[in-house]
């Protein structure tokens, strides 16, 4: 059976030269052990990535299904503002998978580790019946009490995205559509960038009040923001920032941009007078609406009609939609 | 779908006041948010448990199965000497299965959970094409620099290990070949303990030079710590201390004793003049060898002669016989 050691050391070894020194102990004992920074709290994530779920070996090469794979990990630390400290991969294989697919999964999942210089410290490798099934958890930290919480949006707050939305889920569209989706035409899909950059600038500089990343689509992460900080939203549909994909490089439809999930960007509020830069890291930030009081999350469009905006994306322990691929 | 959200956040409040202040964020943000302990070193363990592999269904009742799923992970962090912190579970689950199933499956982890006063802080839930798949995370912390690694046993050092062994494997035994296993005779199978407050006590104590938990069976846990201390090892078939099973109690034989796997017993090393006692928190402890020079792991039979102990439990990253179910 194939096995990904090799590369699970070799990615310790790259990454404590990269000069983390957060694992005092990683692969070879029953637990890892890690330092936390003095003074800062631990954040804790995990993420299924699930054949025929999340991917499809006919659709995905094996390097971009490990840079989506710990893409989810990372872009749920960017959206508490922290920083990653180690990576754990649990990873069940079929006994038929070629060796060379495991090396090329590890290659993009170590890549990505490497970009943002964190070490992949552990994990649990199994025999699976069938599919293969990735289970990729990240730890990282804050300074204490400095976390950004989906809670603290108060009314009259402007809300913000970054990057360009609907090109993670037009690349799915075309796929399911029986389309060829070639990698360079839809970037956010097979080469997401999770936004650790931009969500430390956040939370160090004190600028939002309230953070989530868009994984699971505007409509219903937005609809998770507002809950958590009993408060309602109105966006404009004409300033929703839509990604430019295909090979013509057209703006996908506003249904993607609102409800398509796997974006990876940020959403977060910030106070009113609260000056809020036209890009930070080179990645743009755009205004897209402001809190409201009350609960509702409406959407005015361009003709200044206002509707429901109602939560049509993922639904994370709900609707159980964890995918769209069919 | 059925979800298992309610017992999650049931879980959440049930540990909450239970009185463990490590988790400052739980469900319902991207990340969990943890305050780890002044001065300590953050543990971390992931396992899999998948159904078909390390259970199944017609063998194991939902309860048995959460509780076991989270033994591996606490078991993990007592053979560090480290106390829980948090625990976090990826649930993937298939479309038909019953409500009910899911529910009592959360019923045996939280049990569990409770009795060790540590709480459910978050997870992932996605929709599985077929089987049962879970992933347990398991977050503990020891003060900086006590973990009991692997590596510390040294030649002199006496061997011992917790409690009793083969029980944990002789259930499964009995089941494939098609026997009936009730739980009551197969206690070590259908209800293990890990053994969190025997870890703790080692540690705290300072007894131990070097700890692993018998998960993948004693011949291979004991190469584990002999390759990573850089010793031998010298075990005496006859004081083994093997478990009695089944209706009659009858003692398990030698090879599931030496191979078993799955008894989430401690295995530890001690040098000879410390004085370890017959029992730590009411579990047994028993001398079973003594650490040697070189490389060598041997077993001593009943007649005196001397045969090279192979490793052949289970093998992480390796053999990948994570299971013995066929």
């Amino acid at each position: 059976m194939p096995l990904p050691e090799k590369a699970l050391i070799a990615g310790i070894r790259g990454a404590a030269k990269a000069g983390k020194g957060a694992v005092v102990s990683g692969i070879g004992d029953d637990s890892a052990v890690l330092k936390p920074p003095p003074g800062h709290e631990i954040l804790v994530t995990t993420d299924f990535t699930l054949e025929g779920v999340h991917f499809r070996r006919e659709w995905h090469s094996p390097e971009v299904v490990g840079r989506r794979c710990l893409t989810r990990g990372l872009s749920d630390i960017a959206a508490m503002g922290g920083q990653p400290l180690a990576v754990f991969l649990s990873l069940a294989l079929p006994g038929t998978l070629p060796q060379k697919w495991v090396d090329r999964f590890m290659k993009g999942l170590l890549g990505l580790a490497r970009e943002f210089k964190v070490p992949l410290a552990g994990g649990d490798t199994a025999q699976s019946p069938r599919d293969i099934l990735a289970d990729i958890v990240v730890l990282g930290s804050v300074p204490k009490g400095t976390a950004l919480l989906r809670s603290g949006a108060k009314p009259g707050d402007w809300i913000y995205v970054t990057g360009e939305l609907g090109g993670g889920s037009a690349a799915l569209k075309a796929l399911i559509a029986g389309k060829k989706a070639k990698p360079r035409d839809f970037p956010r899909h097979f080469h997401p960038v999770p936004r650790i950059i931009v969500g430390d600038v956040l939370r160090r500089r004190r600028l939002a009040t309230a953070m989530i990343d868009l994984s699971d689509g505007l409509s219903t992460d937005l609809t998770h923001i507002c809950e958590e900080s009993r408060v309602g939203a109105e966006i404009l549909a004409a300033d929703i920032p839509r990604a430019r994909v295909g090979g013509l490089r057209k703006p996908v439809d506003l249904k993607l941009a609102l409800h398509g999930g796997e974006d990876y960007e940020l959403l977060f509020t910030a106070h009113p007078t609260t000056p809020i830069p036209n890009r930070i890291a080179h990645v743009p930030v755009t205004v897209v609406g402001h809190v409201t009081r009350g609960a509702n999350v409406r959407l005015k469009s361009e003709n200044g009609a206002l509707t429901k905006l109602k939560p049509e994306g993922w639904e994370h322990f709900k609707q159980r939609r964890h995918s769209r691929i069919p």
